[in-house]
């Protein structure tokens, strides 16, 4: 088994900032992409990895990122029309094995599906958990009201 | 075990309407509180509970909603400031047994905790996921790639 895996993570967004901040201190290389390279500003001083300015639709900036070289590529861009050609991109013409792409809208995911491309959409992650906690709820404090 | 809950939900946009939607249908009796009527157009055709409309930070709106009555209260406005408001009130004022809240800063989930109200940050469960996927992937393509 590797241990340590090369990850590209498109968008330095709370979520991007994270799992790169994340990944790089469990030992992991990691490349973060951004267009705005201010947002390289939320990595935090122990981060280990490159940071590429750039917009990660264009292979010049991808090839930049050595995604070819890639285990996994996470898109997290607010921008679910570039997540989904990131992600098209990483699957078809760099073969990244483990490609996932954050979607904020739900009706997308079919379309992901589709194309091979795992997605998560935090709204419906949220509404499951939601959903869990009624029933939860409902066990836990079944008759604490009439 | 009680099996119908009396459920509020503050919010109607893609995860509130989601919710009302899915607890109406299993049968619980539901309540959805908006200050824009139009959102109410995502409630489905089957939506059997009842819809209000106002600023649900106001104590009259609460009433009108019966809160009081709620074994459940579900803040998902898009604003943490509006969700931290209501939860509170519907915990101390209306002493509702089960208040949960969307929070998107997870800096604002500390304060959340420490006044008893339980929270979900989206972009924070959409982070285990990814990171999970990096476990996932480890384990299952190791050694796809020298």
């Amino acid at each position: 088994m590797k241990n340590s895996l090369y990850i590209v993570i498109v968008g330095c967004g709370r979520l991007g900032s994270y799992l790169a901040n994340q990944l790089s201190r469990v030992g992991h290389s990691v490349v973060v992409i951004d267009a705005n390279e201010e947002t390289f500003d939320d990595l935090s001083p122990g981060f280990s990895g490159f940071r590429v300015v750039g917009d990660a639709t264009q292979i010049a900036v991808l090839k930049e990122a050595k995604l070819k070289q890639a285990d996994v590529l996470f898109a997290t861009t607010h921008e679910d029309n570039v997540n989904l050609m990131v992600a098209q991109i990483a699957r078809k013409l760099f073969n990244v094995a483990h490609v996932l792409a954050r979607v904020f809208d739900p009706r997308r995911e079919q379309v992901y599906d589709q194309l091979g491309i795992e997605t998560i959409c935090p709204t419906s992650v949220a509404a499951e958990i939601f959903m869990l906690a009624v029933a939860g709820g409902r066990a836990a404090q079944g008759d604490a009201k009439p």
